[in-house]
């Protein structure tokens, strides 16, 4: 089912176009939401200075669950981002795979909240590594089929297809790491997606010295 | 009343262009709204890793509508994406019909969880299928305008056209199928949303049997 | 302070885009909004086929509220799109009214809530029309400098221009004629929001006339 | 890790392309979520008039907040969309800095909703204020970065650039005048967020004074 035909606005790079765009649009909104979670604490009149600082410490579990979750959404999309501005032809088969990767996305919010929500206890805490493993493993998918033929551009470097492919694994391996951990004590399961930046650093480190010419 | 005029960014194209953006835009809204629905259950201290599972076995109903949902909205923004492709002339006439579309899209996430809410209840259930077929519904009129002249584009393939104009049947199809089977017991109802991709299969098959040359 | 400077991405070109892009966002997020206001009924197992048509009929004045507030922010969309697809040099200027008229959008969703949870009233009906009163005035402003020199294309006709920016008093006009008979009975308040359409043809007819060319 | 390839979809253009819109759309949520965070009164029936005022005077703390936050908001688009109107290159190293700025940019919601549901208190108020200077840092430091090679475009107007890099720190200014007023009366430490406007036009006359050829 060949649906490439030219045509200005009906051509295949305007298609990719859209795709790309109504991706972003759900990884922007699934961004925007995580701070809707965070419930606003509405203090009775004449409450002091230090009853406002502990309503705000009991928000510690929710603003941290916003900031870790803001950036693995930032590091899923910069993932997406990356693949998608090494692709050059549209294909049917990749709205798919694409739709999984945002089903994913859009479940982190809820995760999210779930968790921050139930501090340091085991299934909230393996729902959400599970969630974010869950997004991985489909962007690991689809980042191989948006950098290989017939999707990928012909002018794409094979040093920058394989950097972007390894950069899949790491929020995976993050996860894996932090569902570890969290077997063990589930507070220090969260602080285990840190190690999200180390595991890229390491893998591409690897994968740049596979490439002797670059 | 003719408003195509010349220009590079007043020009018919553009306005196209930005008609399908502001589409995906509401797409992409309503298809991460319906994780706000499910509602994120906070448990006493103390709970068991029991209590947790018992909690999220309560939002089975939830998690399912939402998934389906998902894939449903998914499937309608994708038959809106090809439509659209094979479109290369703007026209005022379209603004109305694709309001009509989105306001019913936008309605899904109500629908979703009114349903998921009252789990196995036919009133809700019906609402819902009876969303699904009203949506389709639309969509079939503005496929129809979309992929007819003015507006088709001159390069479009005539077998292309009645594959994407086939496609807008399936989710009606599928959702009218839900709708009589929540008649006779309205927990299977939404069960029957997964003949939706064999009514497209089936409907596919058949149209490209009416085109011999393809 | 000229900021118009020649460059692929930098141009002015795209700065109006841009400009559009941000409005589109905000126009579709708003209309999505407008369901999330509805409150989605959850019965207590064994409610009976009648309890759910009972809770969903308490629902009626929130779908009116949607429905009715999908159309006018969907005809304030038509108008921004009309108004700017006419445009083609982008001026620093057109920021602030834009984002006036972005504000007045956004707060539709509130409006629309409060009437529909009050029906019938007096001060919610009446906070209602005054907000697309409101909305249509500002639009009307930032229509007449977005079809006026030196934003205009150029190659814009006359009698589009005239018409695109008669088309910003019929929303203004509708709104009018609801808050005047809110006053004598808020019941029917809502009802006279169906005058724009007419009051849309009868301000075209008018203009037409002048237009004896066209 | 030159990732810059030519290309028609996989250039450095199109990348920077899809920053921007991912960007804008962060912008316009966040913009629109405001208005969720005000509560929609509902009021018994039999209510009087005067009833509906009373509550909405109850509101005008969260109304004033939407409002202010909707032009802050504003503010941080327009100097987004200035600086990068003047970019012509991208550079992987724009997305982490880009991200902190909306992360920034989405935390304004909370911040709002959380200082207008307890008007007048010293903390809500500081943790806004101090939002809004994080923001406003967050944003110079990106500035900077987009208005320099090897991002910057080579026709980029050196006046401009340093009247956009100005304007970054009107908003800082502003909110940390607003903290400090804070610390004496928390009731007027809203008001003096008045005076960004004025901070931008005496950095831009300064400014303008040291370009004596402009």
């Amino acid at each position: 089912m060949a649906t490439e035909h030219s045509g200005k606005h009906s051509g295949p790079e305007h298609a990719l176009e859209r795709l790309v765009f109504f991706s972003d649009a759900v990884f922007a909104i699934a961004i925007t939401l995580l701070v809707i979670e965070i419930h606003v604490p509405r203090l009775p009149p004449g409450s002091t200075n230090q009853d406002y600082f502990v309503a705000l410490a009991h928000l510690i579990p929710s603003f941290f669950g916003f900031f870790v979750s803001f950036w693995v959404i930032g590091a899923f999309w910069t993932v997406h981002h990356r693949a998608f501005s090494l692709a050059a032809h549209y294909r049917d088969s990749l709205l798919t795979p694409n739709l999984a990767v945002l089903c994913g996305i859009v479940f982190i919010p809820f995760a999210t909240a779930f968790m921050a929500a139930n501090t340091g206890m085991l299934v909230p805490q393996a729902l959400y590594d599970l969630t974010l493993i869950v997004c991985g493993l489909l962007h690991l998918r689809l980042n191989r089929m948006v950098t290989s033929p017939p999707v990928v551009s012909e002018q794409a470097d094979p040093l920058t297809i394989a950097l972007t492919r390894v950069r899949g694994w790491s929020v995976t391996l993050g996860a894996a790491c932090a569902l570890a951990i969290g077997f063990v004590d589930s507070h220090y399961s969260q602080v285990a997606l840190i190690t999200i930046p180390l595991w890229r650093i390491l893998l591409q480190r690897r994968t740049r010295r596979r490439f002797p010419a670059a």
